[in-house]
């Protein structure tokens, strides 16, 4: 993590003043509280009251067998024997980095990519692998990419499957496409190969941490140790509140409205791109919380985001999901998932006043023309 | 974890007909249900429902200052900025671990320490120093070991303050001195090289996954971002609840509450061990959960709680307490802690049967005086 983003987020995040596009948080009106309360006070009350007692490293059992028969509905060949709940994706992404570090470094990404797994990437000694070279394996996030919110194009994917190479294949927003599809999974293709990550994070609350791992067959043992070692396992009192909730209500609804809602949220945000600073360029996103923008505004995006703090909004800046560094023009990621429409209205107000002010804005173009 | 130790455990765990006195889990009648439910419904139906929400890798500003007021009234100078929540006391340790193997892997152990951080240690490829060689840094459990439930010997903790080399100071039990004393912890006399590890896993619930790791100064930038990489902050709704928790109930009264309880259970399991194995020795418990046993049996520690399981009860072998490896005689790790008085009788009673029909049995002498 860049010291001078964080500086700026944590700064930004304590002012009522300014406007929050970055962060990638899920929508707090989206949380169901009145059901993970009542799930709480179930699972509370049960005899052995298991959910505040050690758990085993794997996870609960209803649970497994929930992911498991979600991956099974959409073509994979999983059991819950084969799952292991994470302390949220993250974890899993990690002992599954630690795994496939042996087999090499050179990995192969998106252009943008989810920021912490490069961290985690970075901090190995890996890097992105150059279109001359094959990659070791791939860290790649199929059914909706973070930041840009695009699926995964089939060329791409049948390039992954054919490589033959290991695949870490990230879902976190897979299951928040707005057009309600959820593509099948890499690992139905390439079981013995795949790492599938998964995550309510998005979906459900982030506060949970409940994120999965399903690793290739001949890795579970040593996946299951690697995360018995790193905390012995996930919150069992999250894991039972999360079972509880889905034995009573009905998640596949609740998603169905999330989608609606970004959805909505998402076709918000373009139109005011669109309309506030024509000359950016983006993807329209198909799913996920946020779009992915190449600005041309020139400059370093750090720069550019403590300008735009002064102006009263921020955002993610592009460096941090680029594994190869920051361009000439600033990128950034915009999150339309937790503000309102009249925040993201201001915000773009302000994102083209600071496009307007910053010390390079002779070199931009857009909106020098009446 | 060894292989055959978890395929007993398991089978065990799911037998109604075991009485289990391995494990190392408080007690669920402690578990303040209630008042955690109470304070799940006050944190669920804040406006900004924080508690389901992404939070910073550090965690919970309340919880941290708690944590850190505890530390500061036993001598220490500690702030709530020193403070990093981690995901239960394992995860903290493993940081430490992390940051400390560059210095060396001789490390400075108790003749029985946890499981797990051996377990740690050992994957990093990392060995118990001999009396001979100054070790690279320690690990240890100041105020209450785990597994034999006793202090720290004056003269080491002034070896190791002397020593000038890095600690990790695993306080896991330290509050749960039968007596009420809580010693001085280690980072009071030296703050610079001292990695302190806490949780509320034993005192209050290891269903919420709620540690702490206050690391060097110089060190805490590094490990927060290590705790970042792993699993990006702990459960935002776990410390939520806790927060919640300690500002509304008296911990300490519970803290009371709690030792007198185990104290009472850790008599009982003294008071049998002595009236039916009176040639077992082991240190009377001072605090904590268990009591470690050596006994006369001879012959494979795993082999004895295959048998010992056969007979209706499962303890934890000592060998996942001894870096050096088993000895020649069977030691084990009982747990007085989750046992009711029935069952801690029931299951030394079964203990007793099972040496007494081992096939080592020849060489048991205890029990062959009348």
């Amino acid at each position: 993590m860049d010291a001078r983003i964080d500086r700026l987020q944590r700064a930004a995040a304590g002012s009522q003043r300014v406007v929050g596009l970055g962060g990638g948080l899920p929508a707090a009106e989206l949380f169901p509280r009145k059901e993970l309360a009542s799930s709480f006070l179930a699972v509370v009350y049960e005899p052995t009251c298991a959910a505040l007692q050690y758990g085993w490293p794997e996870g609960d059992p209803e649970l497994r067998a929930w992911i498991a028969a979600r991956l099974r509905a959409r073509g994979a060949r999983v059991a819950a024997g084969d799952v292991i709940v994470t302390s949220g994706a993250q974890q899993a992404v990690g002992i599954a980095m630690d795994r496939l570090a042996a087999r090499g470094l050179r990995v192969g990404l998106d252009r943008e990519t989810y920021p912490a797994a490069l961290d985690l990437l970075r901090a190995k000694g890996g890097r992105a692998a150059t279109d001359a070279e094959p990659p070791d394996w791939f860290y790649v996030m199929p059914g909706v990419t973070n930041p840009a919110g695009t699926g995964m194009p089939p060329d791409r994917r049948a390039e992954i499957l054919a490589s033959g190479a290991p695949v870490i294949a990230d879902e976190a927003y897979a299951e928040l496409r707005f057009d309600g599809s959820v593509p099948r999974p890499l690992l139905a293709g390439a079981r013995d190969r795949t790492w599938h990550v998964g995550t309510l994070s998005k979906t459900l609350s982030p506060g949970l941490r409940v994120g999965w791992l399903v690793p290739p067959p001949g890795e579970l043992a040593a996946a299951l140790e690697a995360k018995r070692a790193r905390d012995l396992e996930a919150g069992n009192l999250s894991q039972a509140v999360v079972r509880s909730f889905l034995a009573r209500y009905d998640f596949d609804a609740r998603l169905a409205a999330a989608r609606a809602y970004y959805a909505d949220r998402a076709g918000c945000l373009v139109e005011l791109l669109r309309r506030h600073l024509p000359g950016w360029r983006f993807h329209e996103p198909e799913g996920g919380f946020s779009v992915f923008v190449e600005t041309d505004v020139r400059g370093d995006d750090v720069a550019f985001l403590e300008h735009a703090t002064r102006n009263g909004v921020t955002f993610d800046p592009g460096r941090m999901f680029r594994p190869g560094g920051p361009p000439a023009s600033v990128s950034m990621r915009l999150c339309f998932s937790r503000a309102s429409r009249a925040e993201l209205e201001a915000g773009v107000r302000r994102l083209e006043r600071a496009a307007l002010t910053f010390r390079g804005a002779a070199t931009v173009k857009t909106w020098a023309t009446p």
